[in-house]
């Protein structure tokens, strides 16, 4: 298990920090964001230190999105909310300020509740060829 | 397959409308969101019609999930953003509007960028026993 000395994740992963745990096994950890933006509101992280999802292994990527679903299903049953965002953030400027990969699940009770997004649709600013050339340019890197 | 009639996104997957598409395999497609929050701005989809992260079944959430690390990477290669969002909406009032699942991926340009989070922290409003118990209510559904 590749872990960062300097990572707070590494170190609830390793019981130095304690935390509300929601869920554990062999490769995942789920517990309780201490920020709770709504009620209920868990993290799902890899106990392998990886970044973000740019870096993570297949084997990663099966063991947390085995788990989220479960999670996100347990959440659902214990608060009955009216719905759940699950969120990834990577890189600074996209909100991540814990470098060890982490989905956030955010369970939803209406207007208000702490949680949203900020949407700006630019859908008048794309012609057709517009989008099939941005299109183009990231199917030309898969 | 399932299809459903009246749904915007299996009439993509069967080409009744046209999309930009970024990648597609037997199971998953990919293809740009007209909206264009910001530039490169994707969405992944399963072909099979489930609603939502609560339905999903085990075979899909594979395969959605092998490729949305792919499709980040390759939106990431191809604008360079300083950062991306992998984003799920679940239920009308997390910001579904499509019933059919999918998940977003918004690379990132910096601030006003067209994409953000509305995040209160509500950490003061917990004790660290509140939080306990609310971890103890979401493990008792799993």
């Amino acid at each position: 298990m590749n872990r960062k000395e300097d990572c707070i994740f590494c170190k609830i992963v390793n019981g130095e920090i304690p935390v509300s745990k929601v869920y554990e096994n062999e490769h995942v950890l789920a517990f309780l964001d201490l920020s709770q933006v709504t009620k209920g509101h868990t993290l799902v992280i890899p106990k392998n230190h990886e970044e973000n999802i740019f870096e993570l292994s297949e084997t990663t990527i099966e063991h947390v999105f085995k788990a989220v679903p479960k999670v996100a299903n347990a959440i659902n049953s214990a608060f009955d909310p009216v719905g759940l965002n699950m969120l990834n953030n990577n890189g600074e400027a996209a909100g991540q300020s814990v470098f060890h990969y982490h989905v956030h699940l955010i369970p939803r009770y209406g207007k208000g509740d702490g949680f949203g997004a900020v949407w700006h649709d630019h859908s008048s600013e794309y012609s057709t060829d517009d989008l099939q050339l941005v299109a183009e340019q990231i199917q030309s890197k898969l």
